[in-house]
């Protein structure tokens, strides 16, 4: 059984970064489709994605980008047009999902790679996920960029986007209008290779005080 | 069983705001722990928060702001000391954590009111909470705000925290050396008020092109 401990991270650049993944867990995965201006298209998981605000609907994710390597193309694509899409990733998908996180040649179609299908979207150029229970075109409201502070540490860059339209698949608004996330089973990230479900869902209302 | 459904939202103010909680989930709590200048304490649960950069370890979370109502303690607090601590909600502090949501009239302490022990930082005067499996203390990087475009919609303040000290409780390091997730059994929020906690987790071997 080990102790509790306490790590001084202010001046720490060999610490083990693995664990703040394991920590703050699960994470929902932003699976983002891009597509640079000569129509070259892009699918990537980003676990450090979420909601940021609902009205105005936006959301977030996060990308590293290492002074020593070209930027990735979901980002370079993104700088490109402003247009991206998130899709989510259904436990089905989930294979498919992890075969395009890997780092494949510039200008390979990750679609392809894992044999999925492309549908078009609405309002954005970018393609999405066909077979994804849902998926939100959005338009980049603005980059914010995490830099280095200390040796070994990396850029990042988070990318905010305002979704300007949502795509629900067939059989997931329920009776009362609501989106059925025990039926999406929406995969999700925790630390080093691990993966999960939500498990059991179980309801459990708010104080009486709260506000929203 | 509902069909395909498409929504423009570039110009949809009312429209139903719950879907994306409900679809983007489940999603990590941040139980942000603050102290105002004058040494009053808050403590918060916020869904809208996630990692962003592992090195530098950095985070998120996000904070509604109606221009309607007083600023949320969390934010004031932040704002005037610049420092804040993240806390993670295990299974048997979720009734806890569901306490504090409570919008509790201004100057109440949350520990006090839903019976938790504080702890103290090593670096930051604000306190953690004890019984949690693992805290970050956190410096302000900066604020990002979310500005309102329709009739109906609110702003957001994003905060971005540099974590400076990281404390794990007895028991969550395992052999390896890792934090170990599934006994920590940590709680996440989904739409409405559901919650969940990860399902069975599984390893899912990263493709071997995979850079990180």
């Amino acid at each position: 059984m080990t102790r509790p401990v306490f790590h001084d991270l202010r001046n720490a650049p060999a610490f083990k970064r693995s664990i703040f993944n394991a920590i703050v867990a699960p994470r929902p995965i932003g699976w983002i489709s891009s597509m640079s201006a000569a129509g070259q298209c892009n699918l990537a998981p980003f676990s450090h994605f979420n909601m940021v605000s609902t009205a105005p609907p936006v959301l977030m994710f996060s990308c590293n980008t290492p002074a020593d390597r070209p930027e990735k193309d979901t980002i370079a694509n993104i700088r490109e047009t402003g247009e991206f899409v998130y899709n989510l990733v259904s436990r089905d998908l989930t294979e498919a999902m992890n075969t395009t996180s890997a780092a494949l040649p510039r200008g390979t179609d990750e679609f392809q790679a894992a044999g999925l299908a492309k549908a078009s979207c609405e309002i954005v150029r970018v393609p999405r996920v066909a077979a994804s229970p849902a998926s939100m075109e959005c338009r980049l409201l603005r980059f914010v960029e995490i830099a280095p502070e200390l040796p070994g540490e990396t850029a990042s860059i988070v990318v905010f986007g305002r979704i300007v339209g949502l795509h629900t698949a067939e059989g997931f608004i329920d009776a009362n209008g609501r989106f059925d996330t025990a039926r999406a089973r929406p995969m999700t990230r925790l630390g080093g290779n691990q993966y999960a479900e939500a498990g059991p869902i179980f309801e459990l209302a708010a104080p009486f005080t709260k506000r929203d």
